[in-house]
């Protein structure tokens, strides 16, 4: 039996131009286009940033993602979306799956895609890079993120203080995505440490939306969207050496 | 007096159709199209890379970067470089800088664009993201990056084994750039936590020459190139409880 293949295609950030060519190409040349449907019946934003490009005949293949922690209602929805994924795979037709961000960056597609292929080994998936919002936020900022031998450090979530106070000591270059829920924890850390004019806040980075907080001297308190992230230059020159262990 | 805009464009890790559709519009309509010269006369890798893309009339303009690690003779090259690029911008002739990779990620770009902007800061600079190293290698390697509350550390370099050994504790993913010079150190480091199994080596990824190693168990010695990126699976769940200050 042939199946269709699995495309988990990074559709960018937010500006539609920057889907990469590969991207495009797979995603207009699919049976079927599914992404995360949108709440309250709206369009998604995936949906949204890919309107422009798709072709009429087209299927649209919304799939269910609850904004939730409970796993057990996470897994029920990703075996939902794996059976409908499925059951277009095994007709031999393809389906091009639009991701918000890099496919393989804290990307719902990869849980979409577990699930599948524990389910179904046969299946096959084939994923295309793109633009990453740290990188999205960098350039909509006009500064680098990194430079030299400057350490990373990207957090997706934050457990408490006394790790971000932890992660400021280890790397030169902090990033906090999704900072809207611990902001007002992280700002007086910020100020502690004397490095809020050396942060940043991006939200929606390169959608119409999109806000930047290039000082955040006077903004102990931010009403910040879901998708903001915050860029800390801790050691600009990179040259920071290692405590010895 | 009208000056120029130098857009720094992230163009591809390797495969030309990585190109975002806004790198390519702004590398086609660019009146110079600049990039790192090659070794020993030959194209280098971003000339090559956007090759299919030019547009006959455009001028190349290849910039000397040499490979040291000489500040001063680095410094030199940036003022030689910035210097070439702001005579064509004060022309008001645009200029699009191709770079592999993301142009705000440890990029060659931000020298340039700095060396220029500190001689004359009326210079204006743009940047357009594009495909991160790591995200495409874990394309490549058909994994995720990162999922759930993953920590991710980037090391663009690596000052002793020390210094890999604190970031395996602290990092649930860990990217080692440019691992090629260190790896004869760093593989018994794997070793000795038991992480040869959940670690990956991406050579050139995206370039024809891509070269992937999924095991290295058996590898204590490996011959790489400079582009060479290894990624360390250290915790996969992403559920690891921070440890207390």
């Amino acid at each position: 039996m042939q199946v269709g293949i699995l495309y988990g295609i990074s559709i960018s950030t937010g500006d539609p131009e920057l889907i990469t060519l590969k991207g495009l190409r797979l995603l207009r040349t699919a049976d079927i286009v599914a992404f995360p449907a949108g709440l309250n019946g709206k369009p998604g934003v995936a949906e949204q940033i890919i309107a422009p490009w798709l072709i009429e005949p087209q299927q649209r293949l919304p799939l269910q993602f609850p904004y939730v922690r409970d796993l057990k209602v996470l897994n029920q929805a990703w075996e939902e979306a794996a059976a409908k994924v499925w059951s277009y795979l095994e007709q031999n037709q393809t389906i091009a799956f639009a991701c918000e961000g890099d496919i393989s960056f804290y990307s719902t597609f990869t849980y979409l895609a577990q699930t599948l292929q524990a389910k179904h080994p046969e299946a096959i998936v084939k994923t295309v890079p793109g633009i990453c919002s740290p990188m999205a936020a960098a350039s909509v900022l006009g500064i680098p993120l990194t430079v030299r031998e400057q350490r990373l450090a990207i957090l997706p979530a934050l457990y408490n203080v006394a790790e971000l106070e932890k992660t400021l000591a280890w790397a030169d270059v902090v990033v906090l995505m999704k900072v809207s829920s611990v902001y007002d924890q992280v700002w007086p850390i910020l100020a502690k440490y004397k490095l809020l004019d050396r942060s940043w806040i991006v939200e929606r980075a390169t959608l119409p939306t999109q806000k930047i907080y290039d000082n955040l001297q006077d903004c102990p308190q931010l009403d910040l969207s879901y998708f903001s992230i915050l860029i800390v230059q801790v050691n600009s020159s990179g040259s920071q050496q290692p405590t010895k262990n």
